[in-house]
């Protein structure tokens, strides 16, 4: 059994992180942090977890005490990279925030500021399976890629070289867990509802790791809150300078994730459900990915759905958790989502 | 008092129809007809009319043989130019449907089949008042636009010529009215609720009228269900050749709409409400034109949001009447939507 | 022209109010207040109303310098006591909060604390103009009804003397606005949708205006959230000693109602459409009443469905504003709703 | 492993189902029918389900052709009685229609038409866990609830001596999975979206459960469309002639449902989560159950919360599997739900 802890779990990802865990065969959960909520009931703030967590919020000091396997570190970026020094490195660490993600210090400080312990971003690991799966085994330290990251990433990947000096427009359609717990009055049901519109345009954060897992850059961005909780739908329109086939697109997809358990190519040619919805993928770890080769307009469009609670953050926390502790990497978190 | 009829008043569009003209001071309904609930109150199929609406659906030849000033055809495709033909001159028509809307044959039957009078469509007058107001005012035949080739065109126009020969991806995300009210069963809530997805890639009818209206062709095209029932949110980005400034695109926008009854131009630099909401413009005929100029990508990215109902379709329908008829272009339809 | 203004201004019913006001022909809104956003253009907090209202938010001491025919207090409790004995008696009132509409001192101070200036009371009309239409007129001070109370006075009142010894169950379903532009945790997008959950149950503060209203008291109530922005729909099931028949309950409806402007009694034999929806009444100020006579469990039932925003707060306001100066009492608030 | 068949796989029940036993780690699927969809990948009607079921829909002769364990029957009623007299001994039968879940034909034929195979009755277990356990152990042929029956059971039967002389009203919340996958025009999403409205008033099929279960009958009953595709919520208002304490119908409740593995007792005295909510029981078999004991009405409420997919139909045919096989009964279906 893993002992393991979480330090911030509060949140809507430290929740579902709880919920996974809570209810993973080989995970044995020793400590759940909250400075707002400690000492009360977990599940009186996540009330879905009644009869499966019986854990109280504790303090991240109560939990540093204890003998960890792992800690998840679920906290708001610059808090992490001051946290990790702490640990010992008999447990090993999956950060659900950005202090580790980026290689290049100059990268993260132009998007998130100073970087206190930048002699760990070394020893960090890029937590996307697909991509780093040897490394994450041995890992001490995994920094869990960012939710839209993880969509642009998997989609772009297999065709990197032939996106990477195309002109891009990367459009995302993201739901409302995307913006955390944190009370905001945009953000607010009446407020929030019917939405569908553009709320963040140019340099995001989340394409600084584009670029260090890809080398697609200056890719123009768009992203879009729609009235939905959960999911993140990411459609990449590309004009490579040479369009590949149809058969081109789809055996470099199949060459990159045939094997993987986690993505679905959904590239049918007839509708319904021939290519990736938000909803197919909701509550679930699968990102689906597809595509279209348009000879009219000269351009490559791919598509890649996943649900940002899941596959976006704390599903693959648990995946990374699997690969290094040598589970089945489907352990836990082998769950089909819903029709309705 | 202008006396006016509905062909094919049961449906959604037909529905909207019917409240703007039964609310309008200077309207008259004389007809409304449906085949579906011929003789059956108007208010039991569109429940909001109740106290509103006293007519009882009738036939279309009920219709045609009541003097009438105006004929609004709400028709699916092919139907209207079968009907135009037999009305008579003293009644104009305000057709909601396709088939008038292409100047050029070829381009009506490479989307639509064969034409069967081709010859009216010298006659009529593309509806979209921002461009053709003059030809609107005399117009016999007024062939109200697409409701996606409105929130393209109103966007783009501007800025044509920018946009002419660049790469261009256009990313529309709609709502559920948008499919009409034939029954289906990818339609029903429990599977429409939900959904982000692509529905629709490739070479769209209302392309066909952003080219006749633009000059702008072979744009990649990708139209996306999201979980709501009014309302269409246009991206549309492109890499123009030479990008312009944010001054310059402000200034053409600001050149074509500073004077316009129901083009917002909605362009701040901060958020929230900074940029075009579909909530914003729902239930209103205004449409909202926002646009972005990123260095970065080398990109013009444009936002365009409408009511699909209303200045996509049976709001602008009203427009064009009050054009047509000398009124006040506002009349009846200058309302504001709703924050919440 | 109705000289007018809003003390607080910044909220959802304040926002109605705006809208509503600035659309009103016979008002010319001279002031619009907020501490929070004073001197920040309307429009930029209510993005709906770009181009309908171009005030900018101020102070409440600058709103009491103009000369104004009537004011609007949207206010929380206890604070328009406190404004009330400082404005001219040139200047009518209609507060929308729950100040002054119960007479009873002690039935305010067991809901709402210590009232400050009881002898204003006295003066206070209660505006639902269903039932106090005379006394709106000439009021210098009118109350305007709690949302849940006028669903449920207007749905009980025809048939009070029925209820009023009977059991009776209220049971509310309502929408996220009715909690107001306050942010709170469980109040967010991505919690508060999806719910349907029992939120209040007990003696609401509504109750008494109930009471006061209809001589019922002792009702069961239970009010649950549900999954919409607007909209209330209360279900009031009773047992009446005495069951009326369906026709007995339907004259009484008539006989109250019948000449009313903003109540619908829909009461069909068959589905669809044959009873209240909250979404038919949506987006208007009509209230739509229903009710049902079950033999088999000897009961009568009642329905009620209203906008919260709308017959439920600002709609009605403005209806009593018509009302106090002599206007068409639908005047600006004559707006069918929305099909889809 | 149980090998199992589902007759009428393709509707939502149907899928819920597949989802279940596709995931199960006990069952085997040997056939899933459907007449519609014959040939067809499971997966191309369920999408969700890519990479969990691989059938194709075969007949339903097929599937009796087969040797199997357990076959489900998911039939609109009367379909299932024609089928059930040709199934084998050696195959147990759940039938998740309403055929055989009445005792007394009379009661049956006179919600549902004639009954074919009245001899079958006397074989069925009225497959409610919490109240048949031992029954179902043995049963040949289980007959599913109901699930507004589960949901409204589940809550009473604690308390059904307190409630069954009492003037009582059921006032049920209900999402749009619940009309199944048929289409239909007022369950198009553009219409059913934003409802809630009363559809359905008087005895309703369900309450002949409630009866042969509990003894209480001549209930109010109105059950409610609400905005979501999943779910139920039913509040029970019942006016006992001697009103228990609060301590005692807690003790009541304890008493019944303390050591069941799918009922939560949620009866707090404080928000947020102190009341059974239709979202924390979404996608989950867990029922919640909570109360109310108000003096000053002199009334007893009670709330009941399920996922009418899951412990309102494939779930609880999968806990009655697992105790019909012996197995643990929560296998393959202790799922927590969640929180956004």
């Amino acid at each position: 059994m893993i002992r393991a802890g979480i330090i911030g779990a509060s949140g809507y990802t430290g929740g579902e992180l709880l919920r996974l865990l809570s209810t993973h065969p080989q995970v044995e959960l020793k400590a759940a942090t909250s400075r707002q909520f400690n000492s009360r009931p977990v599940s009186s703030v996540h009330p879905n977890l009644k009869g499966f967590c019986s854990l109280n919020f504790s303090s991240a000091d109560e939990a540093l005490n204890q003998e960890l396997d792992l800690l998840f570190l679920c906290l708001p970026h610059s808090l992490s990279m001051k946290l990790a020094g702490k640990i010992p490195e008999s447990t090993r660490i999956i950060d659900l925030g950005a202090d580790f993600r980026l290689k290049n210090v100059q990268d993260f400080e132009r998007h998130y500021g100073r970087h206190e312990c930048p002699e760990l971003l070394e020893k960090a690991v890029y937590g996307l399976p697909e991509l780093h799966r040897e490394e994450i085994r041995d890992a001490w330290l995994v920094a869990n890629p960012g939710c839209i990251a993880t969509s642009m990433i998997l989609a772009i990947n297999p065709v990197a070289e032939t996106i990477r000096d195309s002109k891009t427009a990367i459009d995302v359609k993201i739901g409302s867990t995307a913006a955390g717990r944190a009370v905001s009055a945009d953000g607010m049901h009446a407020e929030r509802t019917g939405v569908v519109r553009p709320y963040f345009l140019g340099e995001h954060r989340h394409l600084a790791e584009l670029k260090q897992e890809t080398g697609v850059e200056n890719a123009m961005f768009a992203a879009h809150a729609v009235d939905m909780s959960r999911g993140i739908l990411s459609t990449i329109h590309s004009f490579p300078k040479e369009l590949p086939s149809f058969i081109e697109v789809f055996n470099a997809f199949r060459k990159s994730y045939s094997s993987e358990p986690f993505v679905r190519i959904v590239a049918r040619k007839s509708p319904p459900y021939n290519l990736p919805d938000a909803k197919t993928t909701r509550y679930s770890n699968f990102c689906e990915i597809g595509f279209s080769v348009d000879e009219r307009s000269g351009s490559l469009t791919l598509f890649s759905a996943i649900d940002n609670m899941l596959k976006g953050s704390a599903g693959q926390a648990v995946q990374n958790m699997n690969i290094m502790f040598g589970l089945d990497e489907r352990e836990g978190i082998n769950f089909p989502g819903f029709m309705t």
